[in-house]
């Protein structure tokens, strides 16, 4: 049995997005942040950092978003969403997930919590300024890589990567030059927009579809 | 061919020791940094992002370190450097890995240039405390998690995510409280830096080993 532990709109929703897209059977367990249910010793007994989400595979708990979203396409390989192990394009797809990952969802956190690397709210708020202003460099070079050789992360395919765009570009939904405001990626967020999967995932986690 | 794109004690550091514990041929391609050689032309065409590493394995180009240490895990399975595929150690690694690129590395990259998210060089100073602190909090899971689940990443096997962390702990040796100042992280730093594959990096870098 798979559990995915979630919170809406948080990094639960790539690993989210790419259960409903496998279409095999999970159990969504809400983990209510608003209670501190994350750092709860329940919750931190199987997820040590503390973070949303987590994946319960037949009692194995994984955490960290791309990681599960990894596991589940290799434990689901007739879903064609990760390329074959070993081949060009799957190193591709560890590029581009790792720059997601490491580069564009960390400077995003320090958007979102920008209090974690201040003294006082006057610093935050320049630390989010300078977050905004990275994270619009990052979308410029996602935007490139798409115009050049989209339309999805990996050309044709679709595969993870997708997914977890498709979050990270609606997380910057409130910015001056949020992802959409892009033509490649507008019309990248307007196809992943167009496919059941998401289209239920954004349902059942009561968001708004289209965002923007 | 392979070739790595790599800078003495950077983000090249992890896909070197991998490369020299698989024992396959390869070739090292020095990056001038300061020379801005990673803002070139040349090494935009192969790694849009600009950073450093790179490998091009037989013409592919692959950026992201965590993402080639995952590649060269796959490319050459009989190294055991990764776990089978759907295999739940192999997502204990991708948990891993994730959190060690996307939260560990992307933090010490504030503390080594907090300039990047600073109005000036005073905000500089206390976002590079920020990012110091932080990395205390960070240190300290992974020395539960090596203490409790040990000596290496994933138990008693050796994993790219140990080349990874190895890396990492050294990137804090400057720091109040370095990784080493923990016992077991103290125990995997000398278990790994006793290889004579990280010995053959260490050496080819011109860093000095031990560091502390």
């Amino acid at each position: 049995m798979i559990q995915l532990y979630y919170y809406p709109s948080n990094a639960s929703m790539a690993p989210h997005m790419v259960l409903e897209e496998i279409g095999c059977l999970f159990e969504l367990v809400l983990v209510d942040r608003a209670q501190n249910a994350h750092k709860s010793a329940d919750y931190l007994k199987l997820n040590p950092t503390g973070l949303i989400p987590l994946l319960v595979d037949d009692g194995t708990p994984i955490h960290q978003a791309a990681a599960i979203c990894l596991h589940l396409a290799d434990r689901f390989p007739d879903s064609g969403l990760a390329p074959p192990v070993g081949s060009a394009q799957r190193a591709r797809l560890y590029s581009w997930l790792m720059y997601l990952t490491n580069t564009l969802q960390a400077e995003l956190l320090h958007y979102f919590y920008p209090e974690r690397m201040a003294d006082d709210a006057a610093m935050a708020a320049r630390v989010k300024a300078h977050a905004e202003i990275r994270v619009v460099e990052m979308l410029d070079l996602l935007e490139n890589h798409l115009a050049g050789s989209g339309p999805f992360v990996l050309g044709d395919s679709l595969s993870i990567a997708d997914h977890y765009l498709l979050m990270l570009c609606r997380w910057t939904r409130m910015h001056a030059r949020p992802a959409q405001a892009r033509p490649s990626l507008s019309r990248f967020i307007d196809a992943m927009a167009a496919r059941p999967a998401v289209q239920r995932v954004f349902a059942k986690e009561g968001l708004p579809l289209p965002w923007a």
